[in-house]
C-alpha cells in the first residue's frame, strides 16, 4: 500500500508541475533530487515564472529508523517508520492572486500505525467575496464527497491551525486541514481516507486555475505590492513561528531548502503597520478572522 | 535597587537615541509608549533614517504576578516579578555596515531571586577582519575590566547562542551573550554584576559609532544589496525560529510590534543560494562559524 500511495503522490506532483507550467506560460520546475542518509529521499521542484514569482512543488519518500526527536515529538514507540509527501507554495506576481498551500502525507509505522494528514489553504493579498467562497465551496464539494463531517471539521481545523496567535489573525481564508486520518471500525478504512486524499490532491489544480486565470492579469499598483510584501511577511511569521510542519522539519535536520522553499522571495517588515481605515487593505484584515463562513 | 537599575536602563537608551541621530545625521526616533495591563509598560523607539534604514532602541519595565507561561518556561515558582530590559537591533542601508544587536535585562522575584541577562552581537554583510577584530577588543576590554572569565565563556556562550541550526551558520560574527548572572559568594554580587552589565550598555554606542563611521559611505552595487536581503533573511529565521527571547515575547503575549521591530525592513528567500566561488559572500560565509578567534 505504501508504495501505491508514493507512486500516486509521484504521479501527481508530475500532473501539477505540468499544469502550473501551462498556466504560467514562462517558467519551468527546475528540479533538485535529494537523498537521506538514513533512507529514502525527494524531488524539489521550483520555478520562478512570468506570473509565480517562486513557487515549489515537493515531493518525498522517507523512511529508517524513527529519530529520536520524532519519537518525543509524536509520542510514538520506537521502531521503523515510512513517511510520504507532497507539498506545494506558490507566492504570485500579482497581488491579486492569492498564495497557495497544499499539502498530502501518509505515515506508517512498522508496528500497524497508519494515519493519512493534509489540507490545503489560501492566503489571499486582497479578499475577493466571489473567490473565497468558490474556493471554500471547491472544498466542500470535495469533502462532502466521502463523509458529511469532513468540510465541517477540517475547515474549523484549517482556522485554528493556520492561525498567526502573535497577531491574532489567521494567515488567509483558512480552507481545510486534517491528520491522523486513521481507521475507524464500520466508517473509514485505508481505502477510503487515500481515496479523500487522492481527491484533495486532484482538487488543487482545478481550484488555483481558476483563481489563477482570473486574477493574473489585474493591473496593480505600488501600493498593492507593498501590502502584499507586508502580507508575505505575516507569511514568514505564521511559517517560521507557529507552523508545526516547518519547525518539525527543521528540528529534525530535514533538507533546509526544501522545507523554506515556502517562504516568499521578498517580505517587508514596516513597524506598527496599520492600513488606512476603508481601505481595501483594512477590509481584508478584518476579514481574517476564526469561524467566517465563506460560502454563506 | 529594581528602580535604580530601571532608571539607569532608562537613561542609557535617551543616550544612545540621541548618539544614533547625530550618526545618522537625519532620522529621528517615533517614540511609542505603552502599558501592560497586569503592571509597567515600554517605551519602543523606531528610527528610519538616512544611513540607519530600520532601527528599534526598546525600554520596558514590567512587573505583576509571574504568568503561568512564564513560571513554566523558566521552571520558577510562582509569585511577583520584575523585569526591565533595553533591546536595539539596527539595520543599517549600506551592506558594508553590519547588523548590531544589544540586550541588556535585570529580573527579580519577590521570594529574592534576581539576575541580570545580556548581550552584544554583531550581524557583518560582508566581514572585515579589522572590524571584527575591532568588535571584539571592545567587547574583551570591557569584560576584562570585571572578571578574565567573562569574555572567554560569554563569546562561547555567543557562539552556541546566535546560531542558526538549520542552516549550520552562526548568525554573525558573535560577539557576548550572559544570563541569570546572579551572585557567588566571594566574587561577584549584584553591585558587581550590575557594574558589568552598565558597562556592556556603555560598550554600544562607541563601538558601533565606529564601525558605522567606518562604512557608511562606502559605495556598494546591486549585487551587495541583494546579498544583504539573503542575510536579512538569515536574520528574520534565526530571530523567529532559534530566538529565546522572541519566541517567549510571542508565546507570552508580549507587545508584537516591539518584539518584532528586529524584523528587517526587506528579506529576500532566493531557493538554494550559492555564492560564487572564491566572492567576497562566499569569503563571508565561511566565516560563519563557532570557536572563531576574532582578535587573532
Amino acid at each position: 500500500m505504501k508504495e501505491t500511495i508514493a507512486e500516486w503522490f509521484k504521479g501527481l506532483q508530475d500532473r501539477i508541475c505540468a499544469g502550473l507550467e501551462a498556466e504560467d506560460g514562462q517558467g519551468k520546475f527546475h528540479e533538485d533530487l535529494w537523498q537521506r542518509a538514513e533512507g529514502g529521499g525527494g524531488r524539489t521542484r521550483i520555478i520562478q515564472g512570468k506570473h509565480i514569482e517562486k513557487g515549489g512543488v515537493n515531493f518525498s519518500a522517507v523512511h529508517g529508523p524513527m529519530p529520536e526527536s520524532i519519537t518525543k515529538a509524536l509520542k510514538l514507540p520506537a521502531g521503523n517508520f515510512f513517511a510520504t509527501g507532497v507539498s506545494i507554495v506558490l507566492h504570485p506576481v500579482n497581488p491579486n492572486v492569492p498564495i497557495i498551500h497544499k499539502n498530502i502525507r501518509y505515515f506508517e509505522m512498522d508496528n500497524g500505525t497508519w494515519w493519512f494528514g493534509g489540507g490545503i489553504d489560501l492566503t489571499p493579498h486582497y479578499i475577493f467575496a466571489e473567490d473565497a467562497r468558490f474556493f471554500h465551496q471547491q472544498l466542500k464539494a470535495t469533502c462532502d464527497k466521502h463523509h458529511d463531517t469532513y468540510y465541517p471539521k477540517f475547515k474549523q481545523w484549517a482556522d485554528d491551525y493556520f492561525y498567526i496567535k502573535h497577531r491574532q489573525e489567521t494567515r488567509g481564508i483558512g480552507g481545510i486541514f486534517f491528520d491522523r486520518l486513521s481507521d475507524v471500525e464500520g466508517v473509514f478504512t485505508q481505502q477510503n481516507r487515500f481515496a479523500f486524499v487522492q481527491d484533495v490532491g486532484e482538487t488543487f489544480l482545478p481550484t488555483y486555475t481558476h483563481l489563477f486565470r482570473k486574477n493574473k492579469d489585474k493591473p496593480f499598483t505600488n501600493k498593492e505590492l507593498a501590502w502584499q510584501r507586508v502580507r508575505r511577511g505575516r507569511y514568514v511569521e505564521f511559517n517560521l513561528v507557529w507552523d508545526k510542519g516547518t519547525r518539525f522539519g527543521l528540528d529534525t535536520d530535514g533538507r533546509t531548502e526544501s522545507i523554506l522553499m515556502s517562504l516568499p522571495p521578498q517580505a517587508n517588515w514596516l513597524y506598527n503597520h496599520q492600513p488606512e481605515a476603508g481601505s481595501p487593505e483594512a477590509d481584508t484584515l478584518k476579514l481574517l478572522k476564526k469561524g467566517m463562513d465563506w460560502i454563506g
